[in-house]
This record gives structure tokens, sequence and C-alpha cells, in this order.
């Protein structure tokens, strides 16, 4: 999944898993280019913020294509999940609602894209509990990501965030989605959503499956640094916000810190902080960032920013006025995500009446 | 709760919680008799086979009594609970179905008792998401009767063992329930529930609580050794289920093991094979279990199995007719099970409503 999840930092070490899962996706990806309408896609994000250039380039842009493309596509706003780690849900209605405005803006079409809140869809919830038993404490303990997470946040390791990827595993198998386009991080997710998928079938549906082993499909979109070479991240104020204003990218772009030196050239290791400005430049324009350090050269550090300010508002610029647009009536943005709801409820229904049939739990 | 969790093995440490439940619970006991009216109770048992008379006494007689004295009565068939510690659901129909025959013959009226199936009740299900979020994995891993039933059952932990308090604590608390009828073995899984109730209210719903913080009612009734003075548990073949003929009674009466003395004396300690057979006796007959034994004396182990034999079946002939004239309509126990599964989903469907509300996800 997209989404804060995917800029969590995880082992580097390339295991036999990792270049199995690799394999798979690319003969998914190949098998998906030649017949888009055989596969369904889940993705989501997790609504603690608002969305900005990072998750635009990591996931939302290939959803759209994936969309346009014939693939059905489904979107989950996690909103349980962003109760894992913290302890209150404050501004979460606004976060979902502008969620929704920035998918539509981006090209995601509600008629051909699935957007729904898990906490909307009980049957899907339902899920947890044939699915937590079905895997050990002990494998929900060896899950990288739910560690790292436990670390990054300084929380207590909640119920939730040891059991979460189970919950992903309900959003990804309640609608039968047969791939998962993620960043290698969240790569335990689907193996652990692919092993509660197989042990089913075996346990209670041999003769029928009633799930699909969901493949990973691994982004191959760069991790994009903020805009002072670190991480994304909502504390450090380095992001772009697509629903920002002109004025407020312009603003952030300003105060962001560069060095001493006044020629402008790429070196991600040696100048982070120029080469995040130039990579963001890069993306938004198409265009080689060597090239436009070279073309900026001794202009320095403020003709770089005016050149990145241009760019990404430029950029920018039809996706806001889109957003702009979709926000002056907020009630048809609702009804998109009750729609979504609604459809979601229905597809879940079927499957834990399926899941229930084959337990045996049918009365 | 009732049913198989009920005689699980657990510590006797007399504990300052333990104490200041039991006052709860004493506490409690002296309202409810004074208004009935004002409890709402939540018991339930695992359908993992028939129910024998160590159930009836140990809780499904107490069940009936609060239900005609007014209290409002709730059965959970904790179907999900079924694969806390095994890996099918072989039978479950069955075990359900004539769960609900043994209710209804002992007594339980469907239009005072809501008699549900948690599988049955995805709104119910979904809270263990929020709820989830409410508890530490430490807090989760402290519970002595999880351990003590991971041991039992030699099942490597699964992430359902681990969760079902959780799940238990969504059982009592979609119906808010503010009374659970349980053994002392099953305290830390009301403790639990009160925890979850009191974060929830005071995280997301501090004017307005949503949850009462339920107390235990502890159960005073003795626990019922198996015919051969062990435990009763269907792999040693030692109970006698309600809901079998008297012939297969009189059969398993038996088979039971005595000893070798003649002579029929009362000493649970010494003789515990002897004392389970007057035990049984004392209570489907209300008598002093040494008074009959002090009747028999030289008459032997026979002249005992007989009188053991000829009032277990006085005492279930009733019950027994009562369930062979419900089978005789199974459509009709479906019906039951539906009306009250259909009831659950309603109430299920209005608490999480309140849940959503309080935590700002109504979009």
């Amino acid at each position: 999944m997209g989404g804060e999840q995917q800029v969590t930092a995880a082992g580097n070490e390339i295991s036999a898993s990792f270049l199995a899962a690799q394999k798979r996706s690319d003969a998914v990806a190949k098998k998906l280019d030649a017949r888009p309408g055989d596969f369904t896609m889940l993705t989501g994000d997790r609504p603690t913020g608002r969305l900005h250039l990072g998750h635009y380039f990591g996931s939302l842009k290939s959803r759209v294509e994936l969309q346009n493309q014939g693939v059905h596509t489904n979107i989950v706003i996690a909103d349980y999940q962003v109760i894992t780690d913290r302890d209150s849900t404050e501004h979460i209605q606004e976060n979902v609602l502008n969620m929704v405005l920035d998918y539509m803006a981006a090209g995601i079409d509600p008629t051909k894209t699935m957007i729904f809140t898990h906490s909307a869809v009980p049957a899907e919830n339902q899920l947890m509990l044939p699915f937590l038993s079905l895997v050990t404490e002990a494998e929900l303990h060896r899950n990288p990501t739910v560690k790292s997470e436990m670390e990054a946040s300084g929380h207590a390791l909640t119920g939730l965030l040891l059991t979460y990827p189970v919950h992903q595993a309900c959003d990804i198998l309640f609608c039968k989605a047969n791939v998962v386009p993620i960043g290698k991080d969240n790569l335990p997710h689907v193996e652990i959503t692919r092993t509660i998928a197989r042990r089913f079938n075996e346990r209670y549906a041999l003769k029928n499956p009633v799930f699909p082993e969901p493949a990973a499909i691994l982004s191959d979109a760069p991790e994009i640094p903020g805009l002072d070479g670190r991480k994304m991240s909502k504390s450090y104020g380095n992001s772009i916000m697509l629903g920002a204003s002109a004025e407020e990218t312009a603003k952030l772009i300003k105060k962001s810190p560069t060095d001493s030196e006044r020629r402008i050239t790429f070196d991600t290791v040696g100048r982070p902080q120029v080469s995040a400005l130039l990579t963001t430049a890069g993306l938004v324009t198409g265009r080689d960032p060597a090239q436009i350090a070279e073309e900026i050269g001794d202009a320095g550090a403020g003709a770089l920013k005016a050149y990145v300010t241009k760019s990404v508002n430029d950029f920018l610029a039809p996706h806001r006025e889109r957003r702009a647009e979709l926000a002056r009536d907020m009630d048809s943005v609702r009804d998109v995500l009750a729609e979504g709801n609604k459809r979601a409820n229905a597809i879940a229904e079927e499957t834990l009446d399926q899941v229930r049939s084959a337990m045996g739990m049918a009365y």
C-alpha cells in the first residue's frame, strides 16, 4: 500500500523471498499489461494528514494509470490504521475528505475506482476473526515493518499495530484483489496476506478456493526526498502538499535550507538539500536533475528555488484547479465516498457469506 | 462466560484485584435482586460439543433464573472461539443448533433472551479494530487464562487466541452488558473489558460515555467433577450430556470407575470417583451427598450407580422431553437463531454508529 507506510525504513538485505517477489512482480506486470481486465488491485492510504508530491509520484500517478488501463482498481482510506500508533483521531474527517479530493483531482474516477473507508465496511472487518486464527503470534512478531513502525512511533506496541497486517489482508482479500502495488518495505504485509489466503483455502475451501493469493507489484518509483533532503515527514514540514496554494508552496520552498556553495550541482550524497530541490524539479518537469543544475549553474540557490517554485506550481496548477472546483461541492465528495462504501459493503457481504459457508457457519 | 472456558484451571492466589471484584460482585448481585430491569447480562458458550450437566449447574440454571427475574439476558454462541486453538470447524453447525435446543429445553425463552452467534453480527466484530488499539500487546500477554488455554491446547498461540479476550469485550460491550456472570478463572477477561470500556470513554467519549464498565458476577456454583472424579472433558468421556438418552446415560454411569471398597462414603480427597458419583446425585436431587452415601452404605457401587442413574435420568427427563419436542421442528430452532441474530445486528449497528461518531469516523 502507499501512503505513509511506504516511506518506513527497513533493512535492505536482498533475501530469497524478496527475489521471488521481484520475479513474481515482473511476471504479473507483464500479464497485467496484456490483460488488465483480469486484475483487481487494492491500494490505500492512512488518513493521518494531506497527500503530498511524494504520494503523487510514489503511488497516485500509477493508480490512475492502472485505472485507465482497465484494471479493477480499489482504494482504501485506512482510517483504523490511524490509531495503530496514536491515541487520537483528531482531524480524521477532514483528512479523509481531503484525500478523496486529491484522488479525484489526480484523475481517479469514482465510477471506475472504488474509494472506501474500511471503518464503513463491517463485513470486511469481520474477516479479522477467521484470519487471526490462521497466523501465529510468532509470525505476527516476525514482521519487520511492524517493528520499525513501532520504534518510529515511540508508542507502546498496541494490539492493533501488532495485528494490522492481518487487517490489511482483510482489505486486500475481501475484494479478492490479486495485485497490490507496494514499495518493498511493505512486502511482508503482502506475504502474510498470501499466507492467510493459502491457509484459508487449504483449511476450509480446498475444492473451491475462496481467495486468490495476491502478488505484490513492486513500485519502481524512486524514493522522493523532502525539500530539505531528509525523509518526507509532516513533523519536518518538508513536503509540498498537493492541495496547498501556490503562495504556500513558494513560501515553503523559499525557507527550505541549501548550502553555502553558490554553484548548483546535482550530488545527492554530498549536497542532499540542493539535490532534493533538483529532484523535485526534475520530477515535475520530467527533466534530468543534473541538466537543470547545469542550466542554473552559478545563478545560485535563489535561482534554483525560483525554478523549483515555478515548475512545481505549474505542474500542480491543474490539479489544484480541479481540486478547488470539486471542493465547492463537498456534498458530492461525501456522496462519492458513500457510494464507494456501499459498493464495498456489497462485495464484503458476498465474500463474508462465502467465508461463513466454507467454515460451516451458516446456520 | 460459561461453557468450556469456565473449567480452565488457573492460579488460586487471592489477589487484591480478585477481592475488589468479589466485593463488586456482591454489591451488584444485591442491586440486581432489587432492580433486575436495570441490568443487561451477556454470557455464552463455545460450540465445541454438546452441553452437559456441568454446564447446566454451572451456568444454564442461573441464566434461566436471571431471565425470569427480569434481567435483560443475552447469550452468545461464540463460534469464532472454536478456532482460537484448533484448525477445524467440524460439526459446528450441529453443535450450534444443539446448543439452542438445550438452552430452550432448559428454560431459556427466546422472546426474553437474545440468543445469537457472533459470526452473524459484523458490526459487533468490527469493534475489534478500535478495541485492539486500546490495549497493548504486553497487556494481552499478561492474561493468565490465555496462557493456560494455550498450554492446555498444545497448539501454537494463534493471533486469535492472543486477542480473543478483546473479542469477548466486543461480545459484552456491543449490547452494553453491565453484568457478566463468570467463574473466577475468567475474571481477567472481564477486567480487560472494563479497561477497554474505560479507555474508549476517556479517549473518545468523555462527555457522553458510550460503554458501561461491566461488573463480573462471580458464580458460587461448585465445580462439578466428571463421573470419574477428574475434570469434565469431552476426551475423558466423563460427562453426562443433557441431550443423551436415558440408556446412554445408564451405560456411561455403569462404566464409570469406582474403587475396591464396598462401603460407600463421601470423601472427595480420598475417594474422588465414588464422591463424584455422589456429588452428581446430590446436585440432581438437591440432597446432601454424604447423606446419600450413608443411605447406600454397604450396598456398594452397584447400588450407588443405580441410584445415580435413576436420579439423573429422573432429573433430566423433562429437559429431554422438551428437547425432543423442539427437535421435531428444526426450522423453528433455526428461526430462533435467525431472530436473535437479527436483533443482535440491530443493536450492534446502533452501537457501532455511536463508536464511529465518537471517533469522528462519520464522513
